[in-house]
């Protein structure tokens, strides 16, 4: 007994710029994202069969739960719809169930949007409260734990096994402010160098304030059906070829190590095995640079370098976009923005451009398999998903 | 083509009690309800490929978002897992998306666990203000409204329209109390009176205090298979057959009418489609009745009555046990109790044991067909699933 498809066909795409957009609520971010891909799908909104909504934090910016039925009434949708939450994984998360949603045939065209609204607070401890609560609340954050806190551990952890600098750290957020230059969506255009980077306020030691992410308002949609209507909508679509979801323990006292992403290895791992490739023929990722370090954790784990080589690639220039291996072309989360729920999606539309031809300056020759990377808050969720033409 | 499965296998459940479990945090509840539908599966934790949670406020209750991660860790599935919102229908739309998991047959055996943690706060203000989070922001909550007010407002519009009666709607509550006398693991014991009931103050004219859902902590927990290997765990599995999600506009304004629960209607007539069947083939149903008005409204919009007869057929006793078609038998939300998140995955649950002859006092005779009906919001969103052997 098999299933009934093997790919999911990605016919239609569409982001917001990232950035503070105060003039547009979350329905109307969403809403932009949404009629942008309907758009360039030529498909009307009454043919959609279920919304899927990648969304981590509208309860706690917001005060706005039940975001699924918000967003299907105001798109004019009017279809069935849920939020899917995994934290900086939710929208990567909720391309997963969508595709199941259409692999099952139940379903034959769906919409993802990932959208998040996080320029709502006044104070950025408010703001970094409401993004602490992907942590462990009880073994964590009640004991002063926060995001960048995680990160800097893991940070410590890897330079101490491997030899990381704060200068490899640190060509991580160049590179991506270089690609994200290249970028016309992106949120971040300006220029970094490693000595003003390394010369910024610590948020948590290792981790300088250059490092990190910006809150930021963004949506991005997708629209998926079966591989036998997708040429109606897309004579070349982009098809996902496998989505993979893995766990590792949320609190990271309770790991073994700490200096490795182990959800990532397992959900990379999977997907090459179900696809029968390895990581040496993926031509381009995008990956969850939350922080610096955890795009050099995220390449090592991918196995797109060795364990302990993420930093020294960096730095050799290899990860650019003229480097033999790739990585956030896009600026990635540090340079094109990262509202958190997102994320996964806006990482596939990179991926689409790339696999179409349509990067612009940001160019890669000869794509042939993409791959995206999602961390769910410090790695108790990872989602890998892989895609080609 | 078509599907892998058209049908999923439920082969093993469990419930905690409901109420406030003031010495459970969120994870102790959901472990209890995960472990003991593993048990009852003869499963173990290592067995499952994706968990499935139905929450709708931890993040609002507990600031606890990535509650998916969180409940992974501490249940020891360590397995993918992702939180799904959509308000009170938080647990029917998970086991939507986790069946989907299973009729692709990529997933084998997935958990769905509905938990909530509701008893948090010590103001009644700020758990109706959490609770009210399910409304639009920005149209209703802003401007004063909240659920029970939505209720209220959908209740009168019934009355006006068919004469439902203030004592037509307080015998829902006195029903689903008798039922819950019968429901070892029900929340209410007490039997209710309609002169009681009217004597209670107006939680939003015209419902009443005893006519309202109280805060609650619970969480029940499914075991979902392909029904190639159900009989393994299970030697007499219940199948869901179909399981049908519909959408409203959130804001009553934004609704032609609001003494209808379109989203219910339409959910219903596609599961009816699909299977073949009609309300008249359903042996016992488990309704939203949040407040009772949404019972009346519900046994309507699902076509066990004609529109304006809800309210007679609750008086003339035909939705009791012993009734012609009986509804929530449980004790409904009103009776067992009403912890949001896990009140799709409760009702399931009952009619489970009423298609397995293992309700007890509870028990319906000849049943062939149960149905589950669960609302978000105010009816923004609708879940309606179709169980039998």
């Amino acid at each position: 007994m098999g299933t009934s498809y093997d790919k999911v066909a990605i016919v239609g795409h569409a982001t917001t710029n990232f950035g503070d957009l105060y003039e547009h609520g979350i329905s109307d971010i969403a809403n932009l994202a949404i009629h942008g891909a309907l758009k360039s799908a030529k498909m009307s909104p009454t043919e959609i069969d279920s919304l899927y909504v990648g969304n981590a934090g509208a309860g706690q910016f917001l005060g706005q739960e039940h975001l699924g039925s918000l967003i299907s009434t105001e798109s004019e949708l009017n279809c069935p719809a849920i939020k899917i939450e995994a934290s900086g994984a939710s929208g990567a998360a909720a391309m997963r169930v969508a595709a199941h949603g259409v692999l099952t045939g139940y379903l034959e065209r769906v919409a993802i949007v990932g959208v998040e609204k996080m320029t709502s607070f006044t104070k950025t401890s408010e703001t970094q409260a409401a993004l602490s609560t992907s942590l462990d609340t009880i073994w964590e954050t009640s004991m002063g734990g926060t995001l960048p806190g995680n990160f800097a551990l893991m940070a410590r952890s890897h330079m101490r096994k491997y030899g990381t600098t704060s200068e490899q750290m640190a060509q991580v957020a160049v590179k991506n402010h270089d690609n994200a230059r290249k970028n016309p969506r992106a949120q971040f255009k300006n220029k970094l160098r490693v000595d003003s980077i390394l010369a910024s306020k610590y948020v948590a030691d290792p981790i300088h304030l250059f490092e990190s992410c910006a809150a930021s308002d963004g949506g991005s949609a997708l629209i998926l059906t079966n591989p036998d209507i997708a040429e109606s909508y897309d004579p070349e679509p982009i098809y996902m070829r496998a989505s993979k979801q893995a766990h590792d323990r949320i609190a990271l006292h309770q790991r073994d190590e700490i200096y490795k992403l182990k959800s990532v290895e397992i959900a990379a791992e999977q997907g090459y095995r179900q696809l029968g490739i390895g990581p040496q023929d993926i031509s381009v990722t995008e990956v969850h640079d939350v922080y610096t370090i955890a795009e050099i954790m995220a390449i090592e784990a991918l196995g797109i370098v060795e364990y302990g080589q993420g930093g020294k690639a960096t730095a050799d220039g290899r990860t650019a976009i003229d480097g033999d291996i790739p990585v956030n072309t896009s600026g990635g989360l540090k340079g094109r923005g990262f509202p958190v729920g997102a994320s996964g999606v806006a990482q596939t539309i990179e991926i689409i451009d790339q696999l179409k031809t349509q990067a612009g300056e940001r160019q890669i020759e000869n794509v042939n398999w993409g791959v995206t990377q999602s961390l769910g808050g410090a790695g108790g969720t990872a989602v890998v998903s892989f895609f080609s033409r």
